[in-house]
């Protein structure tokens, strides 16, 4: 079903990602619709329509659902009978199927390893004991990691020795867990991929992401990879979206181990800050991506007119706004929230680049 | 005085620039509220506030001045009496004056002239037997053009020879004109510029601008004119936004003549439509700019990362939307407009090419 222009997108979740996207659909004649609980939500600003309610508000849910044209979500932890209810009623893209598998750790990790794609060693952490055979199996250092609601590097502990085993149990809260492998790699790039109804698929040229605390500082595109290892990162994340019959895009992180092969982190079924990028440096985003793609729309050229270096602006980091908005070539962006909290991710700034700059 | 991100524009005007003015405050972190009458508003969907009344209501006016931060408008007639009433309570930019001198032909070719420019000839018009006054002085072929209302070519009436003059009168109603000399030029560019609350000036580089019905059809930057004449243009912007002591951006347009000299046209005290490839060709496009002058914020660099041809999609063209999402390197801009009537600018299309393809 291809949606005219004029239809209404219905996008759960009100953060940065949502109002990027409810913005991208603006730009191609859509409404936007967002539905999120109370609090302070950038996305409601620029949207059409806005239902505040929780996502376990069945009543709300059905509301919303008949009037809205297709939903999508900007975060992989909406509820699933949530999403479910929706989905009675209107089509919901990507599907219930990616959502299910993206909020369980244990339930990714075994996708992707059934699906043949290179990943760390992991053991399934269920109490302390089994953290302890975990530890037997995989060997340290490694990482324990919660299987639901992490993010921004939350709900994860570093074990490095057999001593840090109860401090970690303790500090990810004694939920059930995944124990990782660590992975000694050399550099870390993601493949922003769209899906199309139709089952076209459309990959932007990876970029290579630094992190600082955890989360996302820096994404650089292109990555500096051969066109070879850049060309297999995109089949394999485009393998992924088959395989999880996908609408939309995925965000998918990989290693580059020291041996140049390729090992899957993990995947996002939605937008990623990794591909942020894409607003100032190509003349589809992925926000505009993920919104034709839902949209039954055809995919826009994911090619790029520009290098690009986009900068996280988190907490504190957004009081230097009108230095950015100084610089030349650099694009500003700003969520509109309203409290600078540490880690909160506040902005961007992406600084456009000559094409094979660092060439 | 500078806004804060989280401040709230205030647009006085509904349609596709106020609307693309809403989407770039939205980009900075910046609230927008739209003040317009009742009808098909493209920018009611994507701003954060929206007050439906008419101009002249006194009360809403006030109302809405109390709930802005800095007013701005998307069109230059509203009427002034809104205008002045705001500026009470909140800084309105550009100014009241720009807005004043660019309601009326008359008054705007005086400024002109008074500034030194280069105009067409042209003559005050009040009744038919001063048409025929002005016709004496002007010669033929020459423009009758209304003082004020005129857009896309409405409310004017081209006059070849003595007997068009009772039918042009009667085709623009009769209302108080000008007469204009025809002007054989050989291309017509404009300037967009930008001044900011400090002073400081910057300016895109001229596009060339091609019509069709009266209605712009395409823009493409840059104009293959030499550097020189493209900073006579600039300069000459520049010293019209420095004359009117203006905030904000402003679209000059202006004829070159067959002798390589250049004649302004007319000027518009807001962003414009031969501005819209900015939008896809620039780190800021000329919404952004003009919302970063209004606020006080630093302009942004104006330079251009890629060349670009713009198409508005008028009327039915809009219908093609499918056939233009599908071309590579094309930025597709849907308004949202309910109905697609002729003459009715639906959208635009910027395709964009490597920088310096002309050459």
């Amino acid at each position: 079903m291809v949606l005219n222009p004029g239809s209404t997108v219905g996008i759960l979740g009100g953060g940065q990602l949502g109002r990027m996207l409810a913005l991208a659909a603006a730009r191609l004649g859509l409404k936007s619709h967002i539905f999120c609980p109370p609090g302070d939500n950038p996305g409601a600003h620029v949207c059409d329509a806005i239902t505040l309610a929780e996502y376990d508000d069945a009543a709300a849910c059905m509301a919303f659902a008949a009037r809205v044209d297709v939903v999508t979500y900007e975060f992989e932890n909406v509820p699933v009978t949530c999403v479910e209810r929706m989905a009675e009623r209107v089509p919901v893209r990507p599907g219930i199927d990616a959502l299910r598998i993206a909020q369980d750790r244990l339930t990714e990790k075994n996708f992707l390893r059934d699906l043949g794609a290179a990943i760390a060693p992991f053991a399934a952490v269920d109490d302390a004991a089994g953290l302890a055979q975990a530890v037997k199996q995989i060997g340290l250092p490694a990482i324990l990691k919660t299987r639901r609601l992490g993010y921004d590097g939350r709900g994860q502990a570093l074990l490095r020795s057999a001593s840090d085993l109860t401090g970690a149990w303790t500090a990810t809260g004694g939920a059930a867990a995944i124990l990782e492998g660590f992975v000694d790699f050399e550099r870390e790039i993601s493949v922003i991929a769209a899906r199309g109804l139709d089952g076209a698929v459309a990959c932007y040229d990876p970029p290579e992401n630094l992190h600082r605390n955890g989360i996302l500082d820096v994404s650089r595109a292109p990555a500096a990879i051969s066109s070879d290892l850049a060309n297999a990162a995109k089949a394999l994340a485009v393998r992924i979206a088959q395989a999880l019959d996908y609408v939309g895009v995925i965000g998918v992180e990989m290693f580059i181990l020291r041996d140049g092969s390729l090992a899957v982190n993990e995947f996002a079924p939605r937008v990623h800050n990794s591909g942020h990028w894409t607003l100032d440096a190509c003349a589809v985003s992925q926000f505009e991506q993920h919104i034709r793609a839902i949209c039954g729309w055809p995919l826009g050229d994911p090619s790029r007119h520009s290098d690009a270096e986009m900068r996280n602006l988190i907490g504190d980091d957004v009081a230097q706004w009108a230095v950015h908005a100084r610089q030349a070539g650099t694009c500003l962006h700003l969520y509109g929230k309203d409290a600078p909290r540490p880690g909160r991710k506040m902005g961007h700034v992406t600084r456009l680049l000559p094409m094979g700059h660092t060439q």
